[in-house]
């Protein structure tokens, strides 16, 4: 999938929500578990009732590798799933992946290739070379860890570092880094919504770049704060929300009612894109 | 497995040597693509031939993500292959993961649990809460990312880091950070071969920490040298070689050559460890 036509479906869905499908067999409802392959029919359930209400979905890849081989057929009929019968959602493979260059061309074939993900999230510890390997897939997207939105962030992320005439916290060196890189019109970032203040200092480094931007919800982000700060002229973001829609019940509504959850969400996006885009 | 019985073992075996499994299928000999597993046949020929030079395997999980289900099924029949009959050999999943706290849980259960393997090799970037779900299993390793052996290395891992009053590189912040986290006795990291003159500084952070070793042979690093500066009183390295070993011949006896490579190794370890070592 292009930028372009993500951001014609964000135009014409009103909406630039992801919804992040992590699940776990101990939260889902338990008429699903007496199923063949209840992860499916429950990803099945979650996709077929919120499709016309957000742009993506976002399976996180731990929760199906922690079943096994079964899990890994889950994620592939997930995947397979929405590609034919939704084609216009864009997909993310949360996998965090990196590692040197032929084994991170390796992931690469798995997500963009195999399991054909129009993105995957990827780590930037390791450089360059673990990176590009992913950014060579023509019209494949690849997500990089930025500034995230768990606590362990300020561990590292926002340590100075001080090797430029202008010392910054490492995540802006991060991004300011990865824009040099080969391709680098196919990075998007991970930029956690529980840290909405730094939104203004990235946009200065990556204006025009997708941010792909966990937390809201579950994790205590605001959306109306991360827009604020994170709208460019495209939109250029993408609110993931898990917990706070897939697990709205856990009953037979469970579908329903993820709806209710992901229709407030996209009404919220609808109003905050009428309130800044005249499209 | 306990720290003491990985030590047990290569004082017994005289060898610190580790096996990459890193299965391409355009590398390996013809005659196996015939077969129904081709993966595991390989590995399954290459760990017979190995077994007793080296004390560890490591599987790196690309090569098989990269195959899909099948992928995942090889892996599989693998680590399970090496815990039924080489049940005193260290397993690594090489699959540098990390991700926010219970997604990180579900990677440690992937891993240590459905797959059952010793360790696996996790990045550091998202911090403290991404790690220690990993740290929380008993017996169990968490081996992660310090300084790599990639020329990527340098783009982040060598930066300077100047919050503290003695600014300091980003892999060395990285290792001190990690020695405060809970259970961090169940810590090893990765360090590279390639960057040898960097052991001495590392040891000075972490003196008793068993330290993986990648990049010697076909990425150019020198056992010699990685363990004159590296070595500790339990000799606390893992060395790690993939393709030099399993690609040295690509015909019927694969096996057997990989064999010769991994007795050359082993017979510089046990040189190396009778001229350190009295045991």
């Amino acid at each position: 999938m292009t930028t372009q036509q993500l951001i014609d479906q964000i135009k014409r869905k009103k909406s630039f929500l992801t919804i992040g499908l992590d699940v776990d067999l101990s939260k889902i409802p338990t008429h699903l578990l007496e199923l063949e392959d209840p992860i499916f029919e429950f990803n099945k359930g979650i996709i077929d009732a919120t499709y016309d209400l957000c742009v993506s979905y976002k399976p996180n890849t731990a929760f199906y590798e922690a079943y096994g081989i079964k899990g890994w057929i889950s994620l592939q009929k997930t995947i397979n799933y929405i590609n034919e019968k939704y084609p216009e959602l864009f997909t993310i493979a949360d996998a965090k992946r990196g590692d040197i260059g032929n084994t991170s061309s390796m992931y690469a074939k798995a997500f963009f290739e195999d399991l054909n993900f129009d993105s995957v999230t990827v780590a930037p510890y390791m450089g360059k070379d673990s990176v590009e390997p992913f950014l060579a897939f023509k019209n494949k997207h690849t997500i990089m860890l930025a500034l995230t939105s768990n606590e362990g962030a300020f561990d590292f992320q926002t340590l100075t570092v001080s090797d430029d005439s202008q010392p910054k916290e490492l995540y802006k060196k991060v991004l300011e880094v990865s824009k040099s890189w080969k391709n680098s019109e196919n990075l998007m970032y991970v930029v956690g919504a529980t840290k909405a203040e730094y939104f203004t200092e990235i946009r200065k480094i990556v204006p025009d770049s997708f941010l792909l931007v966990p937390g809201v919800g579950a994790q205590g982000g605001s959306l109306s704060e991360v827009c604020k700060y994170g709208l460019n002229k495209n939109v250029g973001l993408l609110i993931n929300s898990s917990r706070g829609i897939i697990y709205a019940s856990n009953g037979l509504d469970y579908a329903e009612k993820a709806r209710v959850e992901a229709l407030k969400m996209q009404q919220e996006m609808e109003d905050i894109l009428n309130s800044n885009f005249t499209f």
